[in-house]
């Protein structure tokens, strides 16, 4: 058994698991999550089926790796987020992010919304809900009223809805970021 | 066999169906829908599992028929909004509609995205994607800009958002239904 760093993660082997990723992606992408198999991703690789079961022992676990650098991004963004001064900066600095976050994600979330075996992220991570409610809070600031909590939890499902469009589909990704945040302050920010 | 009208629906039974689905959904919020059977309504309603065979064939459709209501309601909102003259008054109707559905779909909703073995309904009704194309027509006008697409897409997503946070659900429905259609105008109106 090899070590593993407190959080149980194998951090000698960032490579592999990156690797292993585009390699799932790719193959998600063309026949499916539950039309790929360990030993497909495998023969991708080119290694050993051992050696993905080294670091995935079922498909959640690698759909959560796939995710997974979208759930540290987010966890960033709501760090650097809570770390600025005023609620109008913390809100414009989450709003950045997320749109960047949200561009990033175009094509993981194709496979992972296009697939009907997998459930909802947040279901297999309680990790992830628990950045999502700090973005919740970041974006309302203290003591939101009820419209300025629908206009937030509003925002953050819709994020998504661009990127279920074909039309949007065709929108690069700096134009698409921006047209985010544009969205998101409009519903956000108090009108000066 | 009991005759069905041109569309396949047994016209003749409203009433079973209509209690059918409010059973349906009263066990599907005990015990999940994997933990609902067939049986289990029949008993619920004091008729044989024959008689909910006859309506429903598998748990899929008594889902769609628990969603049916609401698909009917987002059939009716974008046919008035599309009847209407001028793209802004369309967008009030349709925002006003959308608005109260949502409402309306609050306990339907929650029963249905807390339950991992359910597919998207979209998935289940290319007749509810369909009406949903509709509605992201009528919501952007002719020839929409890449901004206005990004703006529909993202409200049409984001309505259910409040519907899951625990926050928006202290808010009581007539106020809900003021601030969705609030943030709709935010997102979608000019500013005049």
């Amino acid at each position: 058994m090899e070590t593993m760093d407190d959080d149980g993660t194998a951090r000698r082997a960032p490579d592999v698991r990156s690797r292993l990723h585009g390699s799932a992606l790719k193959l998600f992408r063309e026949h499916g999550i539950s039309g790929t198999t360990l030993q497909m991703i495998a023969d991708d690789l080119g290694v050993t089926k051992a050696a993905v079961y080294y670091h995935y022992r079922t498909k959640d676990e690698i759909v959560l790796g796939v995710v997974s650098p979208l759930m540290e991004g987010l966890r960033r963004v709501v760090e650097l987020a809570e770390a600025q001064r005023g609620h109008r900066a913390r809100v414009e600095v989450a709003l950045t992010g997320l749109a960047d976050l949200t561009v990033r994600a175009r094509e993981v979330y194709a496979v992972l919304t296009g697939d009907p075996s997998i459930p909802h992220v947040g279901r297999l991570s309680p990790e992830f809900a628990e950045v999502g409610r700090r973005v919740v809070d970041v974006l309302s600031g203290p003591d939101p009223s009820p419209q300025t909590r629908v206009r937030v939890t509003l925002l953050l499902s819709g994020l998504v809805g661009p990127l279920k469009d074909p039309e949007c589909a065709r929108i690069d990704d700096d134009a698409l970021r921006t047209l985010l945040v544009d969205a998101g302050r409009r519903l956000l920010h108090q009108r000066s």
